[in-house]
Order: structure tokens, then C-alpha cells, then sequence
């Protein structure tokens, strides 16, 4: 609990109306997309301006009290669920486009922007903002840029960190810095701008961003190959690079996700396949995309794919990759707790990658839905579970961790695209290793001397012991 | 001067063949490509292997003595000028090309090869490494990493910094960490990666890279436009941009530039042009390229440029490019010294940034030709003057704080692509202001603790007093 004087000092910065600290609202504050994690704030504040978050930040740095930034809350990773109390500041009032640049091809937005909006803003302009996490119609751009989001068009077109060139932050003491700018070239000092996207609101708060937008191709064809032999699948998507093919989406769904998005989307898909890759192709000229699509095309066949079919028009193209974004609303709907995620391992590995989550599904008779970015090495294997079944939830972290420990094996990494906060922090060190821990920690403590933002996330408290695999 | 002691440790690691304190060595390692700078360091090491470096930083770090790693010097901010003495650790023993995978279009390599070798290599296996600074011919990967080199591509594809996935490297204490990997997606932790890429050797010594490859572009073109009015070619670059298309290389020279570069590489380009385009559009369709050549060439007769000509074919193309490339060699040859800087403006600025650049040359009588990679705003208003002449060179100086003073007032920073280094630090905290400043000291200090990593680079004793322009 705050003290009433401190929760005074807030008031008179936002306004009664801007502090709460009511059951309901500190009850909906306390966790996030993730499941099975909770845990209560003091407080919840909403900022309306840059000013504001400095005045914040001062207020709770002198007090020592607890900060968590968010936006929607949409993250995987126990991002912003605030495990040490304090004050949850959520940015959805710093919600607006402040500029569009022609000129420039840049756009200046506030963190609490919804990612979709911006997105169907910016195309309205004839231009373009690759990055599209699944959760970009509630997500907003300073969770994205706090998360680094990823996206279907990532192999592509890169992740936001591509697309993040300036930043104003308000740092652990209020101070407020600016970094980058509408600028495609910055040398001056070192990169704190990368350094911010994808630092999980433990570094700075993000109250504005300068994004880079670029011109959207102009021809665009989807299509879904479909496989008995999952295999097959994972071959096509190293071939189809191997060909020097960057297709703007790629991506892979096993037969247990098939059957579920089918079910949710009611497309018609055939149940009976292994592996379904979704492929999208864009350019600036139909020709070039055609003659890409014809190429894929003959390496599926070439891979044994059951079924090669194009989409005939938009909609129909649009039909399929919105079954393939709701696939985790759609797992959801199987069992009451939906685990999702996101080991990443070189592209080449991709077929090795989906042997191993299926032989440790196995193991530990967990059920195990695959899907994601297969273009990219990103997978997601989601877990299907039940959070009361404590000796079931048990043998799906252990699956996990095996997952993870594969991962790595293979070149991978513990996570592509969602991040490390609370769920994934025990096992940061197994990727960037004792000495990486270090450093990062020694970054933390320049930024945030007293440990205030976000605290507990990306840095667990013990690191997990890591998992000896044996193989059968 | 070492202590025999060390030299001997030091010996014990690489063998006597591959440390070198004799005056030669010395002195040719005692500057860069930077002039008028020059210090001497007390001995250069060569090591042949990441355990070496680690082994040589560890005893360096038990002695305190201050270790720049260098590869070619070719870098323009006296970024490898050992100011405070100690170590030159040469990279070029550790040359090699260690992978190239086809299947996940990565490469691996040593810090120390040349990057023209690289470029040719994958070129030669039918892919593409685009980050082409004009230093090329002669500088190593691991410099272009430490610099965040950009170059004539950078517009379109990028520098340096988009092309590192991965890296190894020893820290100040001597051990080694890895970063990323061969993954195109990777949020596990703050990104060390591209906290190391651009940090000029401070952070970090980069023993080993993981780069990425893309398909190259399989048709390109290139053309010339000429103009009477620098400022008509101003907004043609403003203009290409804002009609959506973004060209591979979009460099500008004005008439000194002209030129020197025309008596250089006996072009016959006219020598009463105010300034010239030199514009490349490259794609995966040739009528793409084309349509974009052609609207190209209508903006520019838009703009009343006085002649427009696009190269007949590949040869005179590249005798375009390498005469572009050669501004620097070019202009060298006008006066005894010649001072290229790089103020970086929003792409919308050049011509503000020509006209500021021009009256400042004006108010110091100072010559300064420009040119540079005008696609991305990065200018090169070069100083052609005389180290012997101090009031000249004071001069030169005032001119130039005064344009870094009229780039950050346009909206730009002090360096696009060159570097902080010794020559930029009193101008650092214009663009980053105190706090910014302080940040990248807690960073620093956080990686080297007893600041032995190219010391006296990036943060300056003292911080230059701002230029108040006046103008008219």
C-alpha cells in the first residue's frame, strides 16, 4: 500500500481521475496475456504526456517505489505483470499519431498507440509498417517496441526494432533523453535506440517513437501447400531460401493446429494433413511475384506436398492469413490454459526443431500444438493445459524447459519474438551465458541504479539447472 | 614503456614473431586515416585466436594498461589513434572467411578480413553482403562493425548494423561472450549486438561475426543528372523519396567535387554544373527498375536538371561509381589535408543543409567541397586546407562545429557513418544531450570498468561550447 502522501504527490501530477487504486482496477492491472501469473499493484496511473511520466518517475524514484510500464498487456512473458507492487503506469491516454512524414518516410507516434491503427493509418497513406505481432489489434506501438515485436512478415521485412529509429524516454531518475530521429544514419555514441526496443520497460519509459515507414509492394499472392509428411514442410521452407527466395510471410502450422483453426475459421481445411505452410510473396512488379510463386510451387511438389493451391483474390488470401493469426485465440478455446512459446532456431533447423518438440511432447505426455514463423526459425509450440492440474502443468514446464535446452542445442535461442520478462528469465543464462548475464546486469545498473523498473523481469533470481537431453 | 615482464607474457602468448615494439611498427601504428593525429602506442600485438585475445586482454587488464584493437585504420574520426599509449592489438591474422551457409544465408568471419575480399566471395556464391563504405578496397569487417560503416547502398539496404546477427568477443576482463546467433529473430536480453556494432572498440574487442545475406538485386541501372541549380538537385532527392521509391544509391557531388573527381577519373563530366546526381535503382525485375528509372528521370527534368543521362551498361556504370567513390582519394590530392566529416540532416534537409554548409565555408574562407550519400541526408563537407597553417586549420575548425552546430538544428546529429571516435567527442552531448551522455558512460562503465578499452574515444574531457549561428 502507498502511502497517502505519496499518492497525493500523483494526484496532483495526473489528476484525480488518472490515479486509481481501486479493487477493480488494481485486480485487472495485475497480469497480462500470460497465464497463471498474477500479482496485485499499489496503484495504477495514466500519464498524459511526456512531462507527466517525468514527474511520475521522480515522485515514485525518490519513494523507491516500483514501476511498471505497459501498454494493452498483450505479451507472453509475464512482461508486465507487477510482481513487486508498486505503480503500474499504462501509456493508453499517450495514444496519438503526432506526424506523418511524406518527406521523410518517418512517423512520430505516442506508446500508447494501438499497433493497428497506426498500421491501417499509415496504408491509407500509400505506405507502409511491416511489423505485425499477432496481437496487433489490441497491442499497442510502445508494448511492440518494449517487446520488440515480431510478426508474420518479419522474414521479410524485419521485426519493429528494424523500424525504431528515434525514441524519447524518461529514465529511472525523470530525466528525459531523446535518441536517433528522423535520421536513416546515426553514428553518435552508442545505439541506445536498439538498445531500448526490446528492453521490456526495465531501462526507460518510451514516450515517443520515431518509426521508419517504407512503400508498400504493389503485388501481393498467398498461398497454402499442404503435407502428409511434416518434414516435407520443414525442407520447403529451407529450399525455398536455399533458392534465394525471401517470401514475405512463411509460415507453418502442424496437424493439431490444422484441425482447431479449421474449426474456429471454418475454411475447409483437410484434417488428415501432417503440415500446412501458409506463403505469401510480394514486389514491386506481378511478373517477379508470379514467377517466385511458380518456384515455390515447384519445391513443394518437389517435397511431396499433398495439396498446392493460390488464392484467387484477395479475400480469399486475407481469409487465410487471418485463420493463421487466430491460431492461439483458436487453441485456446481447447483446454483452460494455453501455454504458447516461441524457441527459435536457425531456419535450416526448422524439421529437427519440430522432431524435437514432438518426441518431448511425447515424453511428458503433454499436448503440443506447433505453429509460426517458419521462414524465420520462429516457432511456437503451444502447450494445451489446465492450470488446476498442478502434477500436469508440472510436466509442461518440464517439457518446456526441454524444448528450450533443444533449442540452443540446435543454435537457437529461448525466445524470438515475445521476450524474457518473468516466465523466461530462468533460463536467459542458458542462452547468453554466465558473462552475458553479467554485462546485461551491469547495463540494468547504469540505467536503473535502484532497481525500479519493472523489477524481477528479464533477471530471475536463480537461473534453472539445465536439462541433460537423452536421446532414444 | 612495458615492463619487460609483460612483454615477455605477452610474447609467451602470440610468440615473438607477433608482438613488435620496434620504432617502425610503432609509428605506423601511431595514426589512422584521420590526420593530424598521431600517437604513439608502447607496443602492437597480432593475435591469431579469440583465446589469444582473451589471454592478452586478461594480462593487459591485470597491468592496466589501455588496448586498442584496430584493423586498417581507415576510419575518418581518429578512432584507433592510440591517444593514451598501450596496446595496438592488430586484427589481419584473423582473416578468415570461417562459413558461408547457403541454407540459412549467414556468414561467419573473422574480425579481421578485408571487406572487399567478403563482398567478392558471396558475390561469387551468387549472394549479397550490401554495406559497401567507400574505404572498402582496403578496411576489415571487424572495422566497418566497430565504425557501423555505411557506404553507397546504405540508403536502400542499410548499414552495417543491419547486417550483424551474431557476434563473439572479449570483454575487458577477458572473458568471451556470444551474441545472437544464426537467427534473424532473437529477444532473448538486452541486444549486445547492436549495443557492440558502432561502439569503436570501447565496449568490447570483436573476435568473431555472424552476417547476414540477402538474394541480390538481379537488375540494375544507374544514371547521371546534372544541374546549374544545387538546389534543384536537393528536391529531386526529396522528391524520389517522397514518390515512394527508394533507390539503391542516390549520391550527390557539388561542383569542386566535380571537379577534382573528373581530373581524377577522366570522365568528361561538364565542369560548370552546380551539382550532380548520381542515382541507382536495382530490383528483382527489369521493367520494375525501369519504371522506376524513368519516373526518376522525370523528376529530375522536373526539377530542371540540365542534363540527364543513364549509363548504357554495366562498364559505364561502374566507371560512374568508382569515379563516386574516389571523391575522397580525389580531393586529397587538391591540398596537403583534407578533413571529410559527415553531418547526417533528415533527408528533407540537404538543401538547407548545402546552403548552411556553403555560407559557413564562406564566413571562414574555407573551402569545402560536399558530397555524399545524399539518399539518407549523410553529407561529406570536406575541408581541403594544411595541417602547417594553425590559423587556417583553427578555422577549418570553427566551420565545422558550426556545421555540426546547423545538422543538429536541421534535425540531424554530428555523425552519420564515420564515428564518434577522438575528433567527434567534444560534440557528442549536442546530439545526446547530458543525460544521454551519462547513460553511455554508465554503459562503459559497466563493460570496462577501468576504462582500458580504446580510451579516450566517444566521451571527451570537455565538452565543445555551442556555436549560436547567426545568420543574414
Amino acid at each position: 500500500m502507498l502511502e497517502e502522501s505519496v499518492k497525493r504527490e500523483l494526484r496532483a501530477i495526473v489528476g484525480d481521475k488518472y490515479y486509481k487504486d481501486d479493487n477493480e482496477t488494481l485486480v485487472t492491472h495485475s497480469y497480462d496475456g500470460t497465464p497463471m501469473l498474477q500479482s496485485l499493484p499499489d496503484g495504477v496511473i495514466y500519464p498524459g504526456s511526456t512531462q507527466e511520466v517525468s514527474d511520475i518517475v521522480k515522485v515514485l524514484a525518490k519513494h523507491r517505489i516500483p514501476i511498471v510500464s505497459r501498454g494493452s498487456g498483450t505479451n507472453l512473458c509475464g512482461g508486465t505483470v507487477p510482481t513487486e507492487g508498486g505503480i503500474v503506469m499504462v501509456m493508453h491516454r499517450m495514444n496519438r499519431i503526432l506526424e506523418v512524414d511524406l518527406e521523410n518516410l518517418t512517423a512520430i507516434v505516442q506508446p500508447g498507440l494501438n499497433t493497428k491503427e497506426f498500421i491501417t493509418h499509415v496504408e491509407e497513406l500509400g505506405l507502409f509498417y511491416p511489423p505485425d505481432p499477432s496481437s496487433m489489434a489490441i497491442s499497442t506501438i510502445g508494448g511492440n517496441i518494449a517487446e520488440c515485436s515480431g510478426g508474420l512478415r518479419g522474414l521479410k521485412y524485419g521485426t519493429t526494432k528494424d523500424y525504431v529509429i528515434g525514441l524519447e524516454a524518461v529514465l529511472a531518475s525523470g530525466e528525459i533523453i531523446r535518441t536517433g530521429g528522423k535520421l536513416m544514419k546515426d553514428v553518435a555514441g552508442y545505439d541506445l535506440t536498439k538498445l531500448l526496443v526490446g528492453s521490456e520497460g526495465t531501462l526507460a519509459i518510451i514516450t515517443e517513437a520515431t518509426l521508419k515507414l517504407i512503400p508498400p509492394p504493389k503485388y501481393k499472392k498467398t498461398m497454402l501447400a499442404m503435407y502428409t509428411d511434416i518434414y516435407g514442410a520443414a525442407r520447403t521452407v529451407s529450399k525455398i531460401i536455399e533458392n534465394r527466395i525471401i517470401p514475405a510471410t512463411l509460415e507453418f502450422l502442424d496437424n493439431p493446429t490444422i484441425r482447431v483453426v479449421d474449426d474456429f475459421a471454418k475454411l475447409g481445411l483437410p484434417l488428415d494433413m501432417a503440415a500446412i505452410l501458409l506463403i505469401e510473396q510480394d514486389g514491386a512488379e506481378e511478373s517477379a511475384v508470379e514467377r517466385d510463386i511458380a518456384l515455390i510451387t515447384r519445391i513443394c511438389e518437389e517435397e511431396k506436398a499433398a495439396q498446392v493451391s493460390v488464392a484467387q483474390n484477395q479475400d480469399e488470401a486475407l481469409k487465410l492469413l487471418t485463420a493463421r493469426r487466430s491460431a492461439f485465440t483458436a487453441l485456446a478455446r481447447l483446454r483452460p490454459t494455453t501455454i504458447l512459446e516461441d524457441a527459435t532456431v536457425p531456419r535450416s533447423k526448422i524439421a529437427d526443431m519440430v522432431l524435437e518438440i514432438n518426441r518431448i511432447a511425447q515424453k511428458y505426455n503433454v499436448q503440443i500444438c506447433t505453429f509460426g514463423h517458419a521462414g524465420d526459425g520462429n516457432l511456437h509450440p503451444t502447450a494445451t493445459t489446465d492450470a488446476r492440474d498442478p502434477e500436469e502443468i508440472h510436466r509442461v514446464e518440464e517439457a518446456f524447459a526441454e524444448i528450450f535446452e533443444a533449442a540452443i542445442e540446435l543454435g537457437g535461442t529461448i525466445t524470438g519474438e515475445h521476450g524474457v520478462g518473468l516466465v523466461k528469465a530462468p533460463y536467459l543464462e542458458w542462452k547468453v551465458g554466465k558473462a552475458g548475464i553479467d554485462v546485461m546486469r551491469g547495463i540494468k545498473q547504469a540505467f536503473d541504479p535502484n532497481n525500479l523498473l519493472n523489477p524481477g523481469k528479464m533477471f530471475a533470481r536463480e537461473t534453472r539447472k539445465r536439462v541433460v537431453i537423452q536421446r532414444g
